[in-house]
């Protein structure tokens, strides 16, 4: 019986520049046995995420790195196998952080139990989970946009920034995105609803955002960093605000490269602002409420990018820093109690 | 008798990289009579300021360009000497903005009449003027500097920075200057109290800013942009605070440098934001009632640079742009009444 033994994904070397199938091991232990106040879980989704990749370095950054021959680190939806803390029962689904393996054992705390009634589970861990919370908080307690502003969001195809384009239309403003291809673009526009998009691939970058612009930049919702950051200072409007939420551009860099010239926020009194999602728990309830309301309402819609299969997850983020995936990346590592 | 005439400086030319004393031109006119309701006056200080290059520029920053022709625009301590306006009397000592002459016609808006026996009237151009004012809204406003914090400044020993440090202190922080000079440095430390300075121009800057910065910066008031700031944001603090005061280093640039890579913004949620003093014209009452009693009881000293004459001010404003000054940089224009 295969579910007798655990597998798991864990990080084996420290990539210098993109990460390599290498530095990923699968390997298999016994599945563990929960304690006295202990729930076992089985793993149905994990998360790939843009992050996970400074989580391979060593070093300082806002969060501890994973060590080698640690499991890698990640958000995961579960079903309980075993239970021995009253506040899960067997069958429950949950979100937590149990990383990249089949099953795992938990305390249960930061766990949230999951209704598959209110909205499918997998969405748990993109739209109604961190990435979309990250988009809400980001854009709206950092963006601080008003009716009739530009908003501008790269990675506009994603997890995240799927998310912000479509809240920045329900507050009024222009949604332009920025994506890696003519189909990414295309979905943005045709599905989401944004106003416009551009293809930083094909297109030349500072005239096709002037043009889809014609008011100027009033809130740049920044995942990549780079060049897209670059041609957007040169349009900002005076007091436009810069949510800081990735620099996906320069995660596999060696070396860090130069940044873009700061004095347009100068003259525009404008401001750059790094956000992490995790300072702004208190922020949860109003996020959930907000949003599971409006993918009811079918006004926040999602995509998602599903790989089949643990041993699939290290060629998935590699593909993910690159801009592969079309939609929020999960890797599915057991079956959807609610899809069967 | 030589005051029959008017000595003005005009622009005559448009640097491309650093002004040149050709790119000005002191021109003669009749002294203008005033029309009902204007007052005429006399100039005693102009005050030399590094945005003041930004206006020699076509095209748009924050304020409108100087046109070729026009006269420099500045900061100004002027003696009415004729008034047809009830608000003036003769010998009214105020503080406007009547820009690189001997006289002006002025309708007395945007006008303040000072007090002798308050302060040196040169101080309402420096500590007590917009210099003063801009240390004071961006250090406690945008940087919201917290007792304990450890606050840096660059251009330590100019009008802004002089103040930024000083203000640090009296709010409990740790005050480190960044200056061009054993000199600068040694009266940034020894006569205004700051607790550490680094000479930018013998150190090895993130050294010499790590050694000066036990506990990291929180605070980075930026008056020069360039590898001071590329330096501090290796050193920056979670929650760190940068008010973008000023880009001195790169005034002169010919095309605009590559600016410091942002990623320490994101990993320690930073906020980088330029201002403009004069967007903050609400805060005066509480900037001249705290700045002026710090100056009377000593708390808050400054240093003066004043060159003779107004042929002087070109190649005191080229100086300026190299840093060159030594404190806060004044052209005498005319004599100073309470210096008889």
């Amino acid at each position: 019986m295969p579910q007798a033994m655990n597998r798991q994904i864990v990080l084996k070397g420290r990539p210098v520049g993109p990460p390599r199938p290498g530095d990923f091991e699968l390997v298999e232990t016994a599945i563990p046995t929960p304690g006295a106040g202990e729930v076992l879980r089985r793993t149905i989704y994990l998360s790939l995420d843009p992050y996970m990749r400074g989580r391979m370095n060593e070093g300082r950054s806002y969060a501890a790195s994973v060590e080698l021959g640690q499991v890698m680190v990640g958000g995961t939806v579960s079903e309980v196998v075993e239970s021995n803390n009253p506040a899960f029962q067997q069958g429950d689904l949950v979100v937590g952080y149990d990383g990249w393996r089949a099953y795992a054992v938990s305390s249960g705390s930061g766990t949230r139990t999951l209704d598959p009634g209110e909205a499918p589970i997998s969405t748990a861990l993109g739209v109604l989970g961190m990435p979309g919370m990250t988009a809400y908080v980001g854009l709206l307690d950092i963006g601080q946009p008003k009716p009739g502003e530009t908003v501008v969001v790269s990675a506009a195809a994603g997890a995240v920034g799927s998310a912000v384009g479509q809240l920045a239309r329900l507050k009024g403003c222009r949604a332009v995105g920025v994506a890696g291809s003519r189909a990414k673009c295309d979905y943005v526009t045709g599905e989401l609803g944004f106003d416009a998009c551009v293809d930083y691939k094909t297109q030349d970058l500072h005239a096709a955002l002037k043009a889809a612009c014609p008011k100027g930049i009033d809130v740049y919702f920044d995942n990549v960093g780079g060049a897209v950051l670059a041609a957007v200072l040169r349009l900002i409007n005076p007091n436009a605000r810069i949510p800081l939420c990735g620099l996906i551009s320069q995660y596999n860099a060696t070396e860090m490269p130069a940044g873009p010239n700061l004095a347009p926020l100068l003259v525009n009194r404008a401001m750059v602002r790094g956000f992490i999602v995790s300072d702004h728990a208190d922020r949860m309830r109003d996020f959930l409420t907000d949003c599971s309301r409006w993918v009811r309402e079918g006004k926040l819609k999602y995509r998602e990018d599903i790989v089949e299969g643990l041993e699939s997850a290290p060629r998935a983020l590699i593909g993910l820093l690159e801009g592969r995936n079309f939609g929020k990346l999960l890797v599915r590592v057991g079956e959807d109690p609610t899809r069967r």
